[in-house]
């Protein structure tokens, strides 16, 4: 994965290759998404430069997931290929130190050279959140989706079952040019009253397709509004089509927060 | 207070002018303080013109703390006088849907004449956040203060205590050009631990001088740290010399929380 720049010396032969795993949360309000874009300010394109200045060598990023514009992480992975004697600790020092606090590396180890951060992944859990409250609240606008209506928790609860399990989402995601299959496995689908009007919605998956989970969330709050019934979620994701979904959320409501691995396979 | 615009029809006359008191809650990062400045981005300065738009005269605005650059407000206070025909829920729609979610009205009434925010203020609460752990995280950096270091709690709430009471706050607060007197009164002055590193500092005071509040946190971080001794704020109160002080903390931590006024003297 590791494109070491010609002429740079390179302790490190194809056997001696480990990865580096890092765990980066970023407020991705002034961000155009993660993945590096040209003439875009995204997180790769920021963390890229420092990792490479300190390396000495250019590093090729992978992700566990591809936040859109606006979207935050707490548990985004990041991995790329490093040679064996690197010291994370030097790492998230440097990124933190040029970086932080709008994106910060909670923890940086080394791991088995075949490790990568989006391959390996087993699953994937997002956080959504709506504030229900009657004014904005102007700490929170950042973090989350604010709604003015009255929501009708219990039926949003109802129509969030459904999704578990193996469907085709197409109902529920933007085609990306390229992109093959539209099928995902949700493994987990719930919502969380967390008082004071905050409601998170916590969906885990194997992986997700394009604007999956604020299609999913803004079809929800169109439940909650009483403008879709919780029996036509089935409905809706069998008719295989955009437009038979709700709304679409606004991105500054998610975070990804947390990727699992297999135990024990990565760790060196 | 009002400046009737000339030719305006005006219902009300100075025997019917009642004023308009707002509860306005803000996220302060991106202005230069409350109070407006030509060619500044303040808060005043976002707010006045909203209001002149929908009550068809100028507007002279008072607050009960004029919030400095980066500074917070849940609860800052604002008045102007108004007709007494002034319906108050339309200001507050009107304004919010302006300035919302930066800027938020919280409340909005009418009150006797002669309530003024500033001037009838019998007290200001401001709160000041420090996170204290080994990386910032992203989602608390515009509203806390993060500090790596350890914090000795214990000290730093002995070293709040003498604080309370009337005293000259010279040694903490900047000279403001015309400033008469920097004697105040603390009515509070205290730590709360909100675990996960959160620390908050509530202090209460009839009123503060320019900085009091971030050189008053500044100082007592210093005494965390170990670099002043709880015993020496005495002292340092006593020297009325900026330069006893220790540092000045930053304003993003800060928040005007609440303001206290007479009750039933101003609600009409």
């Amino acid at each position: 994965v590791s494109q070491l720049s010609l002429g740079e010396p390179s302790e490190s032969g194809p056997s001696e290759a480990v990865t580096l795993k890092l765990v980066v949360a970023y407020d991705g309000t002034d961000f155009r998404g993660f993945a590096a874009q040209p003439d875009q300010r995204t997180v790769a394109g920021e963390i890229a430069p420092v990792l490479e200045r300190v390396l000495g060598h250019d590093v090729q990023l992978s992700c566990a997931g591809r936040t859109d514009s606006g979207v935050h992480a707490w548990g985004q992975v990041v991995s790329c290929a490093v040679g064996a004697s690197t010291d994370p600790a030097v790492l998230q020092r440097a990124i933190n130190a040029h970086l932080a606090p709008e994106v910060v590396v909670r923890s940086a180890e080394l791991v088995d050279g075949e490790f990568d951060a989006r391959r390996s992944a087993q699953w994937r859990t997002y956080r959504y959140t709506i504030l229900r409250c009657d004014v904005p609240d102007p700490f929170r606008a950042r973090y989350v989706w604010w709604v003015p209506e009255a929501l009708d928790l219990p039926r949003m609860r109802m129509a969030s079952d459904p999704f578990l399990g193996a469907h085709d989402f197409s109902s529920f995601c933007r085609k990306r040019p390229g992109a093959s299959t539209t099928t995902r496995r949700v493994l987990a689908s719930e919502w969380r009253d967390e008082g004071d009007g905050v409601l998170v919605y916590e969906i885990r998956a194997t992986a997700f397709c394009w604007q999956m989970v604020r299609s999913i969330v803004g079809t929800l709050a169109d439940v909650g509004i009483g403008k879709i019934r919780p029996g036509d979620i089935l409905a809706i994701l069998r008719a295989r089509d955009r437009t038979a979904a709700g709304r679409l959320a606004p991105p500054n409501g998610l975070c990804l927060w947390d990727v699992g691995y297999e135990l024990g396979t990565v760790n060196r």
